[in-house]
């Protein structure tokens, strides 16, 4: 649907969320995070401080997404990954003391997107064994967590990154998908006259009793109704019927 | 909230949700849905031909949840692993010529959740290169998937595995995360004693000319009033004002 050259106000928020991750410790997870981020249409990623980058692992593990790893800017510090936003979200698992505005991912999506429409967002992530230490924490304006069963550990970052992500996306541009193809659908009339063939052949098959079709044919009418009949499919279903008559009239005129 | 020796119905409901994965080609994938799975409260995985399975990449990326896979299921084909299943939802990013009902991954897995309420149902993750067959796909009632960027490549299977349990768990349990600890609110009346002094001092340093208080006293109580108060910021707040009655009394003094 989507005119490539004039990219709709959800892709351009998209375009204005920047992605922090702070203090990685295993390049793969840098990798997998760029992966996700691509596959939602995010394109900015910072990383502070992280151990290993660049790093072979990491450009392994970005599949398509290794250009968005190119681009990635490297910082020392927090705050210089996030100047210029008017909105941080931080992502945390554990409860904090100190924590200010806290929400689900998807109300902190709703939020961010909406702001991105007109300034630059950020979504910032921590190490993996402990997150975001309480005095980054600080810097994010809101604190986001993840549903998650509480007594199974927390998400590795990048799983972190791909659930975010794809929360940003539903927020800005929604849950547009691919529609299996339609085919030309069967008519009214085209429809009454396959359950008026099937009520003959059915009651010549002696399986349906003409004088108390009560329960079957509303049956059949409701399954098919439920699926919606193409063309195609209702000369199968008459095929097959045609076929049974013939076969009926060969073993009478036998 | 939840008394953990008795499960609420949306756990319960998660507990009967499958998670199929069919001829896996990398064991850290392996490992890494499940540990996605268990985040989420997704117990039970079954495997489909997997092309090295056991193995320790596969327990390395689980983490703790390696024990929900040593209590996985390998079976020799798809029909083995959905035995019983009632609700069956197949997950593709590409788009497919005979696709019967197709919905995003928020809407199948509300329709999943439903159904997993009284029965087993089943989620199906196809091979890392290619997803699920044709064939694969027509044994699913449902094909969901994952809305994305079309241009910028498809989740890695573990990343869908998190995106589709996640869903899962918003359908079946919702949102509820923690909260941030709740201090004492500031009373109305303590408020407005704030704002009395603090009228005060801002007038005794000549910020304020009392005859033209309009802007900026209805700005204070405006930012104060979105932060909603609590008694010891109050306090914090006053303390500060009385600091600087004390340093303007000083100089009126010399």
């Amino acid at each position: 649907m989507t005119d490539r050259f004039s990219p709709s106000a959800g892709e351009q928020a998209l375009a204005n969320v920047r992605v922090v991750l702070v203090r990685t410790t295993h390049p793969g997870n840098i990798g997998a995070a760029a992966r996700a981020m691509a596959t939602m249409g995010l394109r900015e990623l910072v990383l502070v401080a992280p151990r290993r980058f660049p790093d072979p692992e990491a450009v392994a593990r970005a599949a398509n997404a290794a250009p968005l790893l190119d681009r990635a800017r490297v910082v020392g510090s927090l705050g210089d990954a996030l100047n210029g936003c008017t909105e941080v979200v931080g992502l945390s698992a554990r409860p904090r003391v100190f924590a200010g505005r806290v929400s689900a991912i998807r109300d902190a999506a709703r939020s961010a997107a909406a702001q991105a429409l007109h300034s630059p967002v950020a979504l910032v992530f921590g190490t993996e064994m402990s997150g975001l230490s309480n005095e980054e924490l600080a810097r994010c304006g809101v604190v986001a967590t993840i549903p998650t069963d509480a007594s199974h550990g927390s998400l590795n970052v990048a799983a972190a990154v791909q659930v975010a992500c794809y929360e940003m996306r539903m927020a800005s541009i929604g849950g547009e998908v691919w529609h299996a193809p339609r085919f030309p659908a069967a008519s009214h009339d085209e429809i009454e006259r396959l359950y008026a063939h099937a009520e003959q052949t059915l009651a010549a098959m002696h399986f349906l009793d003409p004088r108390m079709p009560r329960r079957l044919l509303p049956r059949l009418r409701r399954l098919f109704a439920r699926a919606g009949l193409e063309k195609e499919e209702v000369n199968i279903l008459r095929g097959i019927l045609a076929r049974i008559d013939q076969v009926l009239a060969r073993r009478k005129g036998r």
